[in-house]
């Protein structure tokens, strides 16, 4: 049975989410829809490309992505569906897919919008219809004709310096405050945060209670955090705050 | 495979909706469980209304509602299973089944309440056997007796003044901080809120950023927004707020 | 069809969730996973294992819990799969699991770290693959050698005092601001909190709006509630909050 995961900034409370379910139990009865996440921030497009990044390739072949943060709804950004590593993605084209669109031998076709949607909700009346069309063993290609160059956006990528450093930043700040980097876990062995150095260690509980702490995250970049309490709130560090990187300690 | 739909005001930390999936897994397990939300303001019976108004016309045939926001839990309301539009719905009788009783054909039963099942919690000891009972293909007759007079709760309607003036209110804040009104998107062509005048246009990119727009939801009714904004906070609009619909530029 | 259930205090913004569902997706394609909650409060043991203490006992044979609030992810404390009602457990060796711990019979194994795994996240790669080999049918034996004394917490106990009262005491306080003693409703008849006495009832609606009230809730202890208001906020109580139940008025 295909599987697909809804990945949105709709919140729940307002049914939008309930909507977009029916839509795919009707047109897609066969599926299995998981819940990645409704609580992206309102319109945080980078959170929700993030999230995708760190996500998909967890699933199975033939999974579909129904991935809906949309500001420019019923504007004229267009609407993708995207096949890439034996999985689908479908959602709007302002760089929410890039994580799918920068695979190799990515493809990706223009959605048309159908009669009668309703220009304030593509996520039920264009990407629902479409997830479900995909879900149901229909080839991309009839979905739409091929988009050329869909919007694609990128991670900060750190800066090598001249003296050996790397200088990153924050790209995301977790539930646990922790403060997620883009400095890759390989690199460095020892992180700074203004004055702060820390050495890169294993695991959160490396440090004492309330200790700020570098580790490698799950995805396999530094995080920086403060074993159960809040990097964000303690440290004060937020997106974009710059973190160094260095091979040796400082 | 039979759907049952969850919506209520639970939230998820206390593991109530725990219980119910428990409940509904162990008397109904051939049933798919969706989640339509369980972040309904604690008690907002009219909030869970809208909602169900909102969704259950995109569920297929066969699916059931179990819909549970319920002060008068434990006290002399009734419990009921609804049939209409050949789906099913199960919660308690104060309104909040409205959309469903609505509807023509629509017929009542009155759930009696099992001996042992705790007063303060009819949403696993009432309502979820219910459903689960509905799912696995039990008539309705055979969960209660014919529910006279069922309550019926009401969105406020529009009143059409001598001057052809629409005066509606908003019925609803969303996430986004959209003020959702009962002004039918078909019956307007501009709003005006305070001394704020809007054309109603087709979405909320057609404004520039942080400027206010009315657009039609995908509900079929007139938003207030803000583009990549709040309304809710920079019109200070709320439910309640008087707004009213012309036919023309006033 | 094998059931996994979750439990955890990731959030769902994050991708964490989306990750270890994807994972279960993978290595259990057959399995029913079914969000008990992702809202425990980060690193809040005790309420994640209350949670499944009022949980676990609703879903039928079978079904694989998934439980992960992990404070010391990473560290020397032991990863656990246990078997107990013919049920799954599987989670940190933190207490969280202690509802399945002790009840008669239970059997616990240690699960090896996978090489490879991230030492901050063993949701995604020590506990999901168990509990995905256990939905698979593999038996417990085979995931790990039986682990001695695993850390088991409980609730406090309400004590009984010479004179009869049972003094005990807030355990939780839930969504609707209600405050969840420790005092089994079974025992007490009046309960007093500093100077208020309060009489247990039936149900919420058994006393006048914004009104105080005891009453016994879906697990049978009693519970201190406000109608329609918040117990926690109007009365000031919060977990620990002394509280003394009578067999009879004081």
């Amino acid at each position: 049975m295909a599987i697909i995961t809804l990945l949105t900034d709709f919140g729940t409370a307002d049914g939008w989410v309930g909507e977009v379910k029916g839509v795919l139990a009707t047109h897609a009865p066969a599926a299995i829809v998981h819940d990645i996440t409704h609580d992206i921030p309102p319109q945080d497009v980078d959170a929700a490309r993030l999230v995708l990044a760190r996500t998909w390739r967890r699933w199975p072949r033939g999974t579909v992505h129904l991935v809906v943060v949309d500001p420019g709804v019923g504007s004229d950004r267009r609407a993708l569906a995207v096949s890439a590593h034996e999985q689908w993605f479908v959602g709007p084209d302002n760089g929410v897919l890039s994580p799918a669109l920068l695979l190799p031998g990515a493809r990706a076709v223009e959605l048309p919008v159908p009669v009668g949607a309703a220009p304030t909700f593509h996520g039920r009346d264009v990407f629902a219809p479409a997830a479900a069309r995909l879900a149901a063993g229909i080839p991309l290609e009839q979905l739409g004709s091929a988009a050329d160059a869909p919007v694609v956006r990128r991670t900060p990528q750190p800066v090598r310096m001249a003296d050996g450093r790397l200088v990153g930043e924050v790209i995301a700040l977790d539930r646990f405050g922790n403060a997620i980097t883009n400095l890759p876990g390989t690199m460095v062995r020892v992180v700074s945060v203004g004055a702060l150095v820390l050495p890169v260690l294993r695991t959160y509980a490396d440090v004492a209670d309330l200790e700020a702490a570098a580790v490698v995250g799950g995805s396999g970049f530094v995080e920086i955090a403060v074993r159960n309490g809040s990097a964000a709130q303690q440290l004060g560090v937020a997106r974009g705050t710059r973190i160094e990187g260095h091979r040796a300690p400082a």
